[in-house]
């Protein structure tokens, strides 16, 4: 073949079979520690916050470590922060995407579409 | 973390930013393959005969060279083969993702979730 095709990878954190980080909940992390609260974390990705709600809670169960601590009181029922854990997490995942990215365009060459 | 997590990935191949090859597609192709036919092989995989057409209508039209070919005439309209490029895109999506799958295994082991 001749034409030009691109190849990607999507790596995927399984808890047995049910999943426990993909890209969308790393984004949402990462919102939700720029943003500091989990209502404007998921506005900033067109997420509702009820969605949101349940994948953080669903994270943090799965978790050994809760990945966002939320604070109570406050206005609109206080923020909340991505902990170590969290951060650790997004570092790891990121790294471990990157490494798949950078050996897919290796093989790539070999297994040429 | 001690939890046992399990890290998986998958592979997709792209024109553009167009989705050309995925893990459903290429059990599409295999599964007319099997079968002879694009209509029993969307039924065995439970998709209907509607979205398997486009899809190889799809897949047809993106590759350089057509990956199924369809048969006129005989009841039901004929039946349907999967081309030798049809079989060797097969055979380099699960290389590709058998490669990948090997390395995630590696490096599984030093990013440790």
């Amino acid at each position: 073949m001749n034409k030009q095709f691109s190849i990607r990878s999507r790596v995927w954190v399984f808890d047995e079979d049910i999943p426990f980080l993909g890209i969308g909940r790393i984004q949402l992390l990462e919102n939700i520690e720029e943003c500091g609260s989990i209502t404007k974390g998921a506005e900033a990705m067109n997420m509702s916050y009820r969605k949101a709600w349940q994948l953080v809670e669903n994270m943090n169960q799965m978790s050994p470590k809760p990945l966002v601590e939320k604070q109570m009181g406050g206005e609109k029922g206080g923020g909340a922060t991505v902990t170590a854990e969290g951060k650790t997490v997004i570092k790891k995942y990121h790294l471990l995407q990157k490494k798949m990215d950078n050996y897919l365009a290796k093989i790539t060459k070999e297994i040429n579409f």
